[in-house]
């Protein structure tokens, strides 16, 4: 390998290593650490992101690339490297070092004054932090990319390759087709659901999660489960990745999904094996948020809320839940986890009406971008779009258009990728039986293994190396196609619900 | 304050703050990391080492502190932290890089060495490294203080201002003592303690040592106790200092006693506090190693293993035994964890003994120092010198000149830290005792909070700001005497042997 080009992995990997300590400063905060630990803990953590920050902005990252942008005969795998590196470092020192202070500044506010609103139900607390961030933002696209549209250069930030349009185009579908399965679902007789509200201890909750850690092949010397606040995933070293969860005494499907989602995202960090040449460097990252999120969904709900799945272990479940589940049989376990009912808060949506909440928030967002949208119109233009869309009626801002963390934090761009996540695994999974005709079998008998193998070979060891536009077209053969999705929960949902 | 002396601080503060980012990832080695992980975690130790270490030797530390020692009007306060900050600024800036260097590698060897070494009960394997050790810390002392004996230089790195001399003087008082003791236990009937091998399950003992904490006052906000396979204290924050235990099924008194002595070591941390103008600097550490120590022992054995103390909890702990203490009377229950028994082991030895390994270590290493041992001859005069203190025959050297880590870390002159504690403790204890007259009454009836009150006055608040020497002489109104250490065994276990 040439000098130059070992020398910008030594320089990424350092920033990497640094990377995972801010990351253990983070999930100690979340899991273990005493309460009163929170103010040193904050100058830690901006202590070590300084010195990331430092590692990523290093000019001599810039000279390496120029040098090695300009060689010839790079193999595949370095030039993806180097298109990698080059999107980051760009990212990390276009924005001018005022307009990064400001904006960390103004963040802290903003998410403070949130909190208070939201607690409150007191838009007009926030509405002039949502005014300052949507300008930060607006300043923010136009350092990164002055010539292209602000929210297209936010969309960018976090689904590499995608537009408004390209994304207005697969919701557009999704909408359609989202919108006429919930009426179909509404026409007919709801499930019930109400046994899984019985109490189960969190001891038991803990050793269903180590179940089914089990059950989808996560690697425990590489990994671990705690419990936290609110459940995340966290990758703390190379082989070091680690998920939480939360025990809800009187409705322990949440710790279960919860549990089956997170290890979907570790599986995917376990994954990222480019070769030793370049582990520990931006190629061994996530392709992107929406493919990351397309292998929690895949786990947590195409695979891990399907019938095949629940047959193989239910058997083992119900003796572990202290009687919840007795009398309880398995079809109308799987049609009690799977209940479709239109609600208000988009964490707690279901499969079908999630994408619906997804899209409101990504027509509301890029009309406040592009100005179409007046921050004071926020809140009435929100509960129209759910009456409409969803089909409920928002009783207050609280569980209206204050319920996210994301636009406090000048998050705009990030919704979507949640709905392409949906999308993508879909996909993925209809390529994925289509070559191992025996998957579902597999499934059916508690073997996860083919599934997570083809992640492996088609998902996971492709890194960072491709867009998330070329992954899919590699990993299925055809670009991004809602009807893969749609598709799949009409099949799922008319069976259960029997339209 | 000064301008310089408030940048000598900033300065001072952002290295202890780094320092505890590295205690944070050393904690999660020992407690939560999963096993794949140690390979990176040593790099991310490494770089936070390094950044530390660079913080530490910043030669604008040294020019400030040039300037501040020739200021006029220097407060008590100032000038004690001017003589901490050059004490450690020389002790990192004095050692050639070179030197440093070859420490560490050299260290990582001889450490490895000596674990197989144990292993394999195979001393000549561990030799030569022992060789290097010792060579390496003559060059380590003749590069702190050339002027100076190199076992002095060595001691007074681990409690300041102490000499080969100071300590054999009270040390050769507590041998004569402890000699004697030894010897009329062993004239008399020993105690059973065969119902501490009953088995309780780990959650009980779990509940045990949170019990204990509550006891003593450990503040929860600010602490927390997790699972280790070697118990230590160590602190991530001015607010955040955490002690581990480990439960052995079939001997609780373990971590009973483990969490107590590790509580011990961080109620000091807890309370050290200068202030808010000192506080997150070198003038906020412990004084020294064996004032540490003193605080361990005084809360494990001469609070937590004397009978007003379990007068006041055993009515607690029998019922969360799991039936190991039915029909055992507190008294039999007192004697057991007071068993006197001269054996191999230095971890395991009880009061009374353990003064007389940490003597002989004592007396080993400060020939092996001085060149009056040659390194092949330590095996054999280890064994004699334990016939000789403890009257015990060592069978191999695994139980043997083997069984302790520290010389191989090539830390000499650290051993006496261990005697010394005990000897700060008792002395610390009859000053207690004189000045509150109530205390044990306080203690029998379940409140420690006057011992506590009494250390955090006396020897927490003055952290570093004394030397320990002067700290005893400030706490107690005379100078380190080891015959209250002597005395106080004598007095408890005439008692208990009756004798």
């Amino acid at each position: 390998m040439r000098e130059a080009m070992k020398k910008l992995i030594s320089l990424d990997r350092e920033r990497g290593v640094i990377t995972h300590i801010a990351a253990l400063l983070g999930w100690d905060q979340e899991t273990y650490m005493p309460e009163s630990g929170i103010d040193e803990r904050a100058e830690q953590l901006a202590i070590v992101e300084n010195l990331a920050h430092e590692k990523a902005v290093n000019p001599g990252i810039g000279e390496l690339l120029n040098r090695l942008e300009g060689e010839k005969d790079l193999s595949g795998q370095e030039k993806a490297y180097l298109r990698v590196s080059r999107r980051e470092y760009d990212k990390e020192t276009k924005l001018p070092a005022g307009l990064v202070s400001e904006m960390a500044r103004q963040t802290s506010l903003s998410q403070a004054a949130w909190v208070q609103a939201r607690k409150n139900n007191d838009f007009k607390r926030f509405a002039p932090h949502l005014a300052t961030m949507i300008r930060l933002n607006l300043e923010k696209a136009s350092a990164l990319n002055p010539g292209a549209p602000p929210y297209d250069v936010l969309l960018d930030l976090y689904e590499i390759g995608s537009t408004e349009r390209s994304i207005a185009d697969v919701f557009a579908v999704m909408k359609r087709d989202l919108v006429e399965i919930l009426g179909a679902i509404r026409s007919r007789p709801q499930s019930d659901d109400s046994f899984l509200r019985r109490r189960v201890s969190p001891a038991a909750q803990a050793r269903m999660s180590q179940y089914f850690m089990g059950a989808l092949g996560f690697d425990k010397h590489r990994g671990r489960l705690d419990t936290a606040a609110h459940p995340f995933t966290t990758t703390l070293g190379r082989d070091d990745i680690r998920i939480t969860t939360r025990y809800i005494e009187d409705y322990f499907p949440s710790s279960v999904f919860s549990t089956i989602h997170e290890a979907g995202h570790a599986l995917y960090e376990m994954g990222l094996e480019v070769g030793p040449d370049y582990s520990g460097t931006r190629l061994a990252d996530a392709a992107s948020m929406a493919v990351h999120e397309s292998q929690s969904r895949m786990w947590e709900n195409i695979i891990g809320r399907s019938l095949p799945f629940w047959g193989a272990h239910y058997g083992h479940i119900v003796p572990m839940a202290e009687g919840a589940l007795e009398g309880v049989a398995l079809e109308d376990f799987y049609k009690g986890v799977n209940r479709v009912e239109a609600s208000l808060i988009r964490t707690e949506a279901d499969e079908v009406s999630y994408g619906l909440h997804v899209i409101a928030r990504f027509e509301l967002e890029s009309a406040l971008i592009k100005g179409d949208l007046a921050v004071e119109d926020l809140p009435g233009a929100w509960n129209d779009t759910m009456h409409q869309t969803l089909g409920v009626e928002v009783p207050d801002d609280r569980r209206g258009c204050l319920q996210d963390i994301h636009w406090s934090m000048g998050s705009f761009g990030y919704f979507p990728s949640y709905a392409l996540g949906n999308l993508y695994a879909a996909q993925f999974w209809t390529a994925m039986k289509a070559q191992i005709p025996s998957l579902e079998r597999s499934i059916a008998a508690g073997d996860c293994s083919p599934a997570l193998n083809w992640l492996r070979e088609k998902v996971h060891r492709e890194a960072a190396a491709l867009l998330p536009s070329e992954l899919v077209l590699k990993a299925t053969g055809s670009s991004l196609d809602p009807s893969h999705f749609t598709g799949y929960l009409r099949k799922k949902y008319s069976a259960i619900y029997g339209f």
